[in-house]
């Protein structure tokens, strides 16, 4: 099973890829960050974050892809990119036939940590440890990105088993 | 000038396309509601989204893009589907090259009637007179699409000029 994890934004989008299965160890294949230029006009923005994400599902041919939850609690222009860039990653996904799972980051602290009120560091610190890196993934937005993929290797269950199948045949 | 109004929403996303420039009268060229099931996945309703945007976008070339600027006061699920399907606006009129305009509620209701605290049916009145039509739009989304699009007819200044020059070297 592997997943692409986006932890949405239109400053910073974090993408990180991971392989594994429930009970078996897990693997990093890669991670990155997406940068857009604050002064370009949001178009622009939205179409380099399409860009890449479409670039990093041709390359790594994940079997779904998960993204952040965004709630509207925050800012409330930073919440709007962040949504905006959130539904680009959905919208790419769907063109490709791929399941899109959506978690709450209290979803993926617990999944991660086994506590949902965990703060970056704990979760970046259990992302190096999942994935057995030498150092914490920076910055925490790829870290977030990991810790999503890890969320849903975990949680996906017979939906994740249903995308693999699906995605295999089509390779 | 040709203008591509959209007020964005994963329910129902108004879509309405206006000819003219400062001064002159006004066109209706089309007008319609993109609308997507509400038990299908967000991807595959920002997908139905984009894909028609292509479609009219090809079918009637438009020289802008205007798009409602979306704020976070209302209901957060409703915010956060607008400002998707606002995005998926933004992104697929940056694939194409063109320009787009984000104007506020009240700047439309200002520029449409004089009153940038006007009522949808106040609006609706003022659309259908500009556009000397025989009923007010309906729904409520078409009519907004149309006074979003007339805005940035009258508003647009130097940027419409431009956008036309652009658009009519590229046809």
């Amino acid at each position: 099973m592997r997943v692409l994890g986006v932890d949405p934004g239109l400053t910073r989008c974090g993408i990180g890829v991971v392989e594994g299965s429930p009970g078996r160890p897990l693997r990093l294949v890669d991670v990155s960050v997406i940068r857009t230029p604050a002064a370009a006009d949001l178009g622009e923005r939205l179409l380099r974050i399409e860009v890449k994400l479409d670039e990093w599902i041709s390359q790594y041919a994940p079997d779904a892809v998960a993204v952040e939850r965004v709630f509207s609690q925050h800012n409330v222009r930073t919440v709007m990119g962040t949504a905006q860039a959130s539904g680009v990653a959905a919208l790419v996904a769907a063109r490709r036939g791929l399941t899109v799972a959506m978690h709450t980051p209290s979803e993926v602290k617990a999944a991660v940590s086994g506590n949902g009120r965990a703060d970056k560091e704990q979760v970046a610190f259990m992302v190096m440890r999942l994935l057995r890196l030498e150092s914490k993934p920076a910055p925490a937005d790829a870290s977030d990105a990991l810790a999503l993929a890890i969320c849903q290797v975990w949680r996906g269950g017979a939906a994740n088993r249903l995308a693999a199948a699906v995605n295999g045949a089509r390779r």
